[in-house]
């Protein structure tokens, strides 16, 4: 069921990226951001979506949903250049720039990172103007310097200093990956214009949870079964959260992480059960 | 006069922007964002903050104007980059990129992107939440794959394709720069929740001028002067305003611009004085 949902909510934030993009001229451009926004699993838009529809607002929430999957997706193409981390293969495909080349990947993403903000201020979408400004100005805080890009510097800066100690990696992360996945979860509430008190709770531990999940995959999946390259960062040495925990540690550590997510959400009861299950499947998928 | 107003508005935009990333910790990539916010001339925080005011607004306009500022200084590092235009100099001083390295100067462009976001979207600028969500719906798509990217992929097809021709060039431009030169001069009634109608053919006009004064120095300027690299368009062979009307034609272009500029302000009388000297400002500056 909940498979189902994400596989559905994914192809709402696709149909109003494609829809957004419409206008625009037939350029490499166009097509490389189709691409780059194609083939994602969808969990964001569907977290955007599901805590949407815990506050009765779920038809209010699509745009905010395919600008969460455009910011991800403009996150992977720059992450994936070759002055970043220089990976030719996502989501089992070439990379933007090993498929068409460098300029087109820096202006995909910066492309899209702009449609982000489109999608969250448009006025068709029938949220509050004060609500479609909370919600812009949130996700440009989780975005930037205070949020995931912060958290890619402070990768970049690990790479050549001391190896991180748990809290530092901790940090690291919850800017990294974090921030925006808290964002989603909170966008329901935002645009019910309700407390984002339980969501944030929920996505912070989600959010945690899903990078624990990435380095034990890092450490145990295959390239064919996650569909980029594995095994990276224990072959530079960085410190991740299976180095630090161990391999049990780590997964006690996911599974604890989950149990606070789903706690989270108890005065909802089985209204929120979409969302335990999602908190359940991220630390137990293969990719 | 107007050029006090100019560093007046500028250093406004400045301040905004160091304030917002006081909390950011101490790694290069603060450094980085404030390098590349400075030593620009501050015309678009200007045209935000001059706008407004003629719309009795300029004391809310600040955030949008550190808004614009961030975005273009955004576009700058990611336009320097090697596989963009590579340039080893802006504003006389050495590009992101080469005074950090590729990936900060990506990041740096990435952050500075989402804190254009941020800032036209800050609740404390006492702008309704209407409006902020409006501003930032029109900074998005002038400054996406509508507008500012959109002109910049153009511009890279014409690389390899056909000389472009007068009416392409001129469509090119209007994404490239004069998208966002608009978006800064409706930002002034767009805060006043007024008719953006004059503003914007102001805007149009006075962004095409400032792109053919852009060619004229290309052609004519000294590296000194201009503080980047010169002769670059004609070295490449790429169609320019000046390689299509000549030089003198050029000019008288840009003159015709600056009095369409200046008549769409008519009915503001003297208060718009100082838009109208920007104007003339913009076909004579020597970088």
């Amino acid at each position: 069921m909940f498979t189902n949902q994400l596989a559905l909510d994914a192809t709402t934030a696709q149909r109003l990226i494609e829809l957004a993009l419409t206008p625009v001229p037939d350029v490499p451009l166009r097509d490389a951001m189709l691409y780059a926004v194609r083939g994602g699993k969808g969990l964001r838009a569907f977290l955007v979506l599901e805590s949407a529809r815990l506050y009765d607002v779920g038809d209010r929430a699509g745009h905010a949903a395919a600008a969460i999957e455009a910011l991800h997706a403009y996150s992977l193409v720059h992450d994936d250049l070759p002055a970043m981390d220089n990976d030719d293969l996502r989501r089992g495909q070439p990379t933007v720039h090993r498929k068409w080349d460098e300029a087109t990947a820096i202006l995909v993403g910066d492309a899209l990172q702009a449609l982000a903000f489109e999608m969250v201020c448009a006025p068709g979408a029938g949220v509050a103007g004060e609500a479609r400004a909370e919600l812009a100005l949130t996700l440009a805080q989780a975005a930037g310097a205070g949020g995931m890009v912060l958290g890619q510097a402070l990768d970049i800066a690990a790479e050549t200093g001391p190896a991180l100690t748990l809290d530092q990696i901790t940090t690291l992360q919850a800017g990294k990956t974090g921030a925006l996945m808290t964002w989603a979860c909170c966008a329901g509430p935002r645009i019910a214009q309700a407390d984002i008190t339980p969501l944030k709770a929920y996505g912070d531990a989600l959010g945690l949870a899903f990078q624990i999940a990435d380095d034990i995959l890092d450490e145990t999946g295959s390239v064919d079964a996650v569909g980029k390259a594995v095994g990276k960062d224990a072959a530079a040495g960085k410190a991740t959260f299976v180095s630090l925990l161990g391999l049990d540690g780590a997964k006690r550590r996911a599974v604890d992480l989950v149990d606070t997510a789903c706690d989270a959400l108890g005065s909802f009861g089985t209204r929120a059960d979409a969302l335990k299950d999602a908190a359940r499947f991220v630390i137990a998928r293969d990719k």
